[in-house]
């Protein structure tokens, strides 16, 4: 059993949810970090935490899986320790496609994965936060979570059930110590395992050399993981449910060129 | 085959469902009257809808069935005519209950209904009405589409759902003649089918005498369905996405007793 | 006096304002059409709607003089009978300007127009429709009351600011059977007062012409006026407080090109 | 000259601004604290923060003033440094009370304070900042900005004009340097100068207790100066435009009791 408190991330990949994790492994957490695929780059992920003096433990996933959610949660407190954080980072991403190229079954995927998955990590880890007296969930969102765009029939289904879910948890639980923050990322990721493989390498790297600047016109997973971090650890008499992140150079998913 | 053109009610209860679909028959339209059970509920509508010299059509239907919206579409367009409009009415409303009371087949089965339905509908209709050059979707929603509430996991979730996958819907098909109409009811319908059953006959009837005034400080079925009817005749050139529905002597859901 | 209820449309131009006024008189209303200017388009509308059986009162009136909106009122009042539904139509366009070319004086106008000419009016006829029982007040917005874009400084401060006193006189007045509505239009009206004059005819003809289609590619004002016309309609058990209003073949303001 | 970055607080009352103030020096900023009254008050805060081996300047300002706000931020340029980071604190806040008893003077003062307040220290400050390459100005907002209650007409109308203008900011100027943080304080806050004066000594002090928990149950000041910190010192390619805070205890805006 670990002394530390576990963070647990859901969708550990080499972009946000990876870095969230080195972060709160480095600020004191066992990181336990959980992805579906690419058990060579989660052991890269273990590896660095611990080169770096923290401790981290990865898990190959299936979420939506039956019970795969529930399990783990379970095998944490049992084996590493009593979760204090988890951070939420299933997207719901399938690439944007118009109508008729949406199967139901992408459309369901979607679902799974981003609603359902956090309604089934609420209802197992909840529970024992409440009893404990407190924990937080960080979920990383999308901007399709506040408005739907063309060819995001399943990813805005699925966010913008996923924002209401947040609004409900914190309805419920914030009271008993429980805080959920709805962390909208709205723009582009530094991320190669998620927009690098959306766009293809090429594509990826000529964005970045675009958005370049100072290699920050992208949103950078470090920073990013420093708000995550103040966010999980604000005092209770001062949450965030809602906050938005993106780059400088970014406009606003509310704004954009002037129509006329 | 009707001459008229056709309006599909998806949860054509004795609230808002079947008065709109009543209304549009009214106008001259076909209504199809689709919900899931009370057969004799159902006739009485249809019968309703004839004695008033309207033309109307009663299907029992299990909405989240494989293929029972997709089959319910096809069969009316190949036996009573092409759908101009549909009225998409399928609720989530499972009643408030806390985290732990929600089974995980419960949380599903609101996305079935509110969201997946949807989905399925707009995939079966919105491509013939392309081709056709118009049609329209009227989207019955409530509160919960914009705002958690507690008890609300399943149906915040199938709602907010729902409201983006509306915007998508627009976003996508919108300049191709589709018109896709978010219409959020804030408040309590005077729906003996609905509210009647979730609050039992005697509160029901308490909660209309107490909000009576001249009996509308609930909403009246026959008066949303004059907006509902309005709306889906907005000429192309102004047409409302998103709007709002609520009695005056309520408040709206953005207002609350001041805190302190 | 006269035997008609009153619509005052406040920004009574060739666009909105001046076609809703149109609109309300065909439909048995006296139209009191108060504008800034242009005293002849101004005798050429009352006219016309003379000239079509109806029977309207033209009035130029500087709306942020002192007391002009408050006197106007009082003499409709007093002279011609009790207003009913006031359009509120004043806009706040000084068209898009940097923050360091947007002159203090500039910004207190928009302000003085589109807020505090809305506060005035309101206060000024509230009072009064409320001891008649009920009258409705529909305030044509902007997309820069929900979002502020680069150049709007005063237009989206002005605009803001407004939408949240509508909601603050529904939560006071709905009650007592005002009905405040706030139309929010999203898009380019074919309106040659107000946008013709900010781009120029030249690029207003051309913008006519590539939205062209059937003529419908922006906002046509005349169908503008049929929800306006029924939103003032709307019995009171079913009620909207804010809409939107676009043309088909345009994206709604939430959605815009995909950034990557 | 200091050798310290400057935080300028327009509205250092004991509350949030003057706590974010002495954050903000302890963090090894010059506070520049302004506020209209109470002298003794403020030389208490000066006197703290040095005691505290921080550096700070006091200012009694009338914001409302001509040229108030724009030679303060001349003088404080010219005379003790480069102002890094505003935190506009100035409330529109004149108690809840109905329109009739809301005079066109008040409405306007609020106006002024809040929404041209800002308006005025941006044209002042922003160029600037710009120039020097980056500069931060965090807003403290209200729910009011959001939504409109009962009472609340000038409050509402003032604050949310204010947010619209926080989002045009960004949009013209966050691509250059400029960060706008818009943060919503959605609950009371343990403030005795604002919320004390507004109910009055016994009832703030019932409320404490009642609210009291570990003390924590209001909005602690000190908490809440945390992540003001925190969002100005968030990288560039990271930044957070729009955020709430609230005590565990409450409900968010968007919540309230169910109306059934």
């Amino acid at each position: 059993m670990s002394e530390k408190p576990v963070c647990l991330v859901l969708g550990a990949g080499a972009g946000i949810g990876g870095t969230v994790g080195k972060k709160f492994a480095a600020e004191g957490y066992h990181a336990v970090l959980a992805r579906r695929s690419d058990e060579e780059g989660l052991n890269r992920m273990v590896g660095d935490i611990e080169a770096a003096g923290g401790s981290a433990t990865g898990r190959l996933v299936n979420a939506v899986a039956e019970n795969a959610i529930e399990d783990l949660v379970a095998e944490i407190e049992r084996d590493i320790g009593p979760i204090k954080t988890v951070v939420f980072n299933l997207g719901a991403q399938i690439g944007n496609r118009p109508l008729e190229a949406t199967e139901p079954k992408m459309f369901q995927l979607g679902w799974q994965m981003a609603t359902f998955g956090l309604f089934r990590v609420a209802r197992a880890v909840i529970p024992l936060m409440v009893e404990r007296g407190g924990g937080s969930i960080l979920v990383t969102s999308a901007t399709a979570a506040v408005r739907g765009n063309t060819g995001q029939h399943s990813h805005a289904a699925a966010m913008g059930g996923r924002r209401m879910l947040c609004q409900t948890l914190n309805a419920e639980f914030a009271s008993k110590g429980v805080h959920v923050a709805h962390i909208l990322i709205d723009g582009a990721v530094d991320a190669p395992d998620t927009l690098g493989k959306l766009m293809g390498p090429e594509r990826f790297q000529e964005l970045r050399e675009q958005r370049g600047l100072e290699h920050d016109g992208l949103l950078l997973p470090e920073k990013v993981a420093e708000t995550y971090y103040h966010v999980a650890h604000q005092h209770r008499s001062a949450w965030t449910h809602e906050l938005d992140l993106r780059a400088f150079s970014d406009l606003a998913w509310w704004n954009h060129p002037i129509k006329i």
